[in-house]
């Protein structure tokens, strides 16, 4: 109950443009402004180099003793944790020879995921969906430029679900580490999508918590509330993994130089299953729409069952009611009232009467 | 009534994610794991060694007998009953030169169904979907290899519905045994769709049991759970048969050297056959829908019958019980009660009353 | 009200796939076999040859006869009426050397509308729609396999809809003489195309009924029932018109030779037509909503107005009974009850409050 | 009020069909047959004769007058106000050449919207949409036949919006007496759909008067009844323009010689013209969901409001009427009765639990 | 609360055609009238003369003045402020050489947005819209023609929102004092549909407003008035966005000429931020639906308490209030009367009967 409890305060509408409309409405175009919802948190920085026979993770100080660690031959995995940093993000962009759209697209954390291709450099934008302790469910950018030198990765908050792949990039098992710098992009688009699942996971959790609580008929007020916040997270994710099927469509077909060759059947599974996720998320909507027609329907029954309470009672002693009415009227000239089987005879009807009110809703089938 | 009680318990949503995310979240992508949510059960493996002359069946005892017996100019079917055992899968995938890729997709039994041309051999998965004596419904994963020597088949868990293709290699009847291994494939898919119309007709069966309960207006508390159970069982069907059918088509317009010629007029009867499952699955959700509504409004149409029966009863007797209060009071002052023609003439007032409002309502055609 | 109550009973699920399911699972795939659900009728086998010049109807014994009869320059229309007799159809189609997968469609009376083209000839399979006096409506497959020679028509059941075609062979007029078998095959799709709009009229004036009904609210209890059995009609034809329109679609972007060149212009009259009929299906269904809206709104609106009787007369005669009820208590210190003018008064109250009742659900314009 | 008044008879469903099925199934096809619904009148026929330099209308007596005043380099429109005299329209078709399906085409005045190149000339069914002063909508059929040497026009009834056509002609302002014959005929097709949005107008109308009555919360019974009338005059009008903008798609598209050079730009703002019609049609459907959405809810709340006073008042009251029948009871034994302030302390409590049922419920904010 | 006030008015159906259908019908085709429904006000001029080096800033009395300043080498804007002028306006397009049918578009102010290519220069139709501070929205239509030497802009009143544009111009900050026409109206567009998302964000608070009083459940009766106001608001937002999404995909893809080079990041951004409008207009069209359901929800659950109450109160009351009118009852022989013990011994059975009842509702979960 306790996620329950959580999800049942109204929920604002998600404030998606404000801070878009806000602060760049008439900026020029192309100027890269950050502008995220969240505290601006200091940006950190990690590289990670490696290639089929070492590895090397760094945690620099600053950008220049990045870009002076460059080296020939090996694979170079920039991580920034934080955009609040604007003019870091700036100048690490400006080094690799990003356009000034690249930057902008980095920096806006509300963009749409896509997959473009820059000739020289491959941007890809997707978000990583995780599900925090509470149960709400948290979205977070991440851009990936992949380089014919490596790879830079760009998060919009500290904390994330990129651990499995340094541990491979550490212990050397697998392809990672003998392949190039799209290997390693895929490989992290692969640990973001097998993330969604676990979301989806969490989500099929409230569905089912929902549906017995319809099925058991005891739904309290806040039923719907906490249902429509269901769907809503529902459609949310529908609506960002959507692009994010598109992107990693567009990266399978690309012609791209910057792809190694052999990355295609790795590409395929990535698409397949974000198909898949897409496919799990129909069967949820599904569902939440079948949990609210019985909820709905057990709310119509409930109260068919009150009115049928309410009518059996009144419609047997109304009647009832009438009769012992009936003979206590003051009238000084009433036959009935003096003879002695009277009374017992009165209560006699009356229970005829109930009888037959209840045979009757017997064949009705109102019990 | 059996089945109606055996649906009538709320049903979790499907938990196609849980292993999923927990099992493989972060794994070395195409590392094969088995991730199906049954109980590994020991697996079982078969051989049937046929060409237009001769067929033999083998029960080999390990995966080196069946390499063993591998011939040349015969078809070769190897099947292999149960995924549990990973070791085995692997190393009979790796002899027929399978890709890693092939392998993951063959053991996660939730994999969407499909068609792939690897060049060397084309990989089928789809579904099997039986229906159990308690009138539930049973998906098993079988994935289909077709090779130039022969066919491999992994399915999930034991029993399957080939028997009758066994039969016909037995008796030799028809073309099975004169064709290649690709006719084989095509005759498993083709008792696999015609499964799906027995578990169409079961759900018919269903649904013509609840459309006989909406009609008769009897629908009980548990209908409406029920009903959207039979609904979620369809949406599910669907959501299976759907890309089985695109997976054929894929199979009737590939170009792979590995499908015999003259193979084309089966695909497409197969094609159509899976069409046609789908149009059944659209009438049947239309037929579910249906009965949805004439419920509501059956239920609506109850409600409004108990509130007239309720409205009758208390607008014909609420005045008659003020008129006897009338007469119940005690004022020292009321003429009428001293007269003798007082008590009939208000039992005629009373029945006029009575009358009239029976009258209005007769007119108001609420009886 | 005759065809009301014919449509009254509630009516089981269309059950398309049982015969399929438990007559051919595991067959052969390719082996005929007739799966309709009719009682078997013997099968009667009429031939009509024509040209420009002569035409002769003849009624064949046997099989042989038909072919004996064949004869160069002229077109033989072989009309097989009942396909029961499976050995007859297979040896007629043999004869005509037509595939076994022909065969098997147009044993197979489920099978979906479809045009294909076998090169020698082209098989075209369609539904004749009939309404039966009872108003209930009835499907028949009709198969239709053009030949350079001539047409090949197999019925399900006896009795067509093809006596306008005969009659205009007989009498000469128009065309239909002096062309070809692809022209015959057209002028046998017209009519069966024309015999739907009677169909479709009869459904329109099922639905005015309804609508009737359903605007004078004094809808009964099985007017949902019936609506739905209506509804189903209606999409039963839309599903079974839909690919009638796909195989026109087809038989006129076909290149093949057996079509007479000139065809064009007819076919695409026919395909329009058919494109009528799917429009028009189309209007009835959202007719068909517009009538349930309707109907649900008024049995909303009676309920409302039982409400309203319910509660005017409840709330003016509740407070009144409360007030009799005062002074037809027993206390011994009443004063007002031995004052002369309070029975009038109390009168006077009474009539007060049911007034001012009254007057305040005029305000709230309950009347 | 005039107008719902004039709305609120339940409308028969569309007949399309009738004419249709009765008149011509079985019919020889390309025998063209009259199958409007309308009392057939006299056929007039009118002739306009015009070049850059002159204008001359006549209005023939018979058909033979009309092909004697063909002439060199003018452009010819002849239209036919009526179809009833079928034999003057196949005599006038014949002396065109137009093929037998074209005339069929014609005087089938149920045919779908359509534009047809015949190679020698381009047939156009449009249908003009037209407002009674009682507020129905009329559907007429026009059927437009360019050829290089003028125009014909067959109009179901007399009666036509093309006035501004001829009074441009006739002054000779603007470009259309220099044009040839398809500018004529897109003139004739701008007015026509000119028209569209008059209707519209008159639809919007409608429709606002509905959504002030349901947000009124005084709608009366035929108020669905109405509103459905509505939704399927809209519903009908989609579905009659939508293949209208077809036909001008493919009219714009199209490659023939008889369309002049230039036409385009003109077609591609008549073809705008008719997706802003569709897309309006589009906003009174939602407006009319809308409305309709607004009337179920006051509906709704409206009942809520009669329950909350029927239970207000059997709350306060049944508790009262209880505690003074309690003191009407004849008990010999009951002390209160002799009590001399029993009286006034009974009313006491009874106001008492008045006063506490009134906060009860204004804390339930029922007032 | 102030804007849920002024949103409660009934607003009628927004009447696009009347002045479209009253002024135009039967009027020459590619006559230009002016048919915005707004009050003319005098149209204003102003031109902004600029290249990389210099910019000027002129207010000009009248249209000539403006075309003595044309200047080699310099990109001139010219924007005209209000369309009641439209001898101006044919004037201005006559000097630059636009098409008559052109011309009509601009006028007409209720033009869907379009990208046309006329060769020589380009036609852009779009749609301002903004909020007013009573949280209206309004739509204002501005056409932009680009042509090699500079672009002219039409609005429809005075006031706009490109000051920020103005601004860039002014200070030579960014790309847009370097670049030509077509960057030009690309800056133009971009601050256009910047200001949607301002747009946005107001109808996101109004949706917010209304969640919290549905979840609330203390709606009151304009409650779905409002609702459906702002779902109106929402409906044609969106359709006014799409077509701006098409032109700006035709803008993207044209091939003209007098697009730069360039360019094309941008424009594909600028449609990426349509697409993003209309993802989140989807957003909030499904939060509206949602709080429509929860709102619904919410009043039923309220008819449902507001019925336990009565039915509560009634089942108690109505049995005790039978059982003091027996003992009510004049009858000489009523031996319960007598006893001393019989009136506690009533109120004892009357207290256990209220005890049953409320420890069935209690076991019935109705508290």
């Amino acid at each position: 109950m306790k996620d329950a409890h959580n999800r049942a305060r109204p929920r604002p509408i998600e404030p998606i443009f404000k801070s878009v409309s806000s602060g760049t409405a008439g900026s020029v175009p192309g100027t890269p402004i950050y502008i995220g919802d969240r505290t601006p948190v200091e940006a950190t920085l990690s590289l990670i180099q490696y290639n089929a026979e070492q590895v090397s993770f760094i945690t620099p100080e600053s950008l220049e003793e990045i870009l002076a660690m460059q080296e020939e031959g090996m694979v170079n995995w920039v991580n920034v944790n934080g955009l609040a940093d604007q003019d870091l993000v700036k100048r690490l962009c400006g080094y690799f020879r990003l356009e000034a759209l690249t930057v902008e697209d980095i920096l806006n954390t509300e963009h749409r995921p896509k997959a473009e291709d820059f000739g020289t450099y491959f941007l890809l934008i997707t978000k990583m969906i995780t599900r925090k302790p509470d149960c709400t469910v948290e979205y977070e950018q991440v851009s990936i430029v992949i380089t014919p030198f490596g790879v830079l990765t760009f998060q919009e908050v500290p904390g994330d679900c990129f651990g499995p792949v340094r541990e491979r990039l550490r212990t050397g098992v697998g392809r990672l580490r003998r392949l190039g710098p799209s290997y390693l992009a895929y490989a992290l688009l692969d640990v973001i999508t097998d993330n969604y699942f676990s979301v989806l996971e969490s989500l099929g959790d409230q569905l089912e918590t929902r549906e017995e609580i319809a099925a058991a008929r005891s739904s309290g007020n806040r039923f719907m509330v906490e249902l429509q916040g269901i769907k809503a997270d529902l459609n949310r994710m529908r609506r960002t993994v959507w692009p994010v099927r598109e992107a990693v469509g567009a990266l399978l077909h690309s012609q791209s130089d910057i792809l190694e060759d052999g990355l295609d059947p790795f590409l395929r599974d990535l698409y397949e299953n974000t198909v898949q996720v897409l496919d799990s998320l129909e069967v949820y909507r599904e569902a939440a729409a079948s949990i609210q027609e019985v909820y709905l329907s057990s709310v119509s029954n409930r109260m068919n069952e009150v009115m049928k309470v309410l009518t059996i009672i009144s419609t047997i002693f109304i009647p009832l009611t009438f009769i012992v009415g009936v003979y206590g009227m003051n009238f000084q000239y009433m036959p009935e009232l003096e003879q002695p089987w009277a009374y017992p005879a009165t209560w006699g009807v009356m229970l005829a009467i109930a009888l037959g009110m209840v045979a009757y809703f017997k064949k009705k089938k109102w019990f």
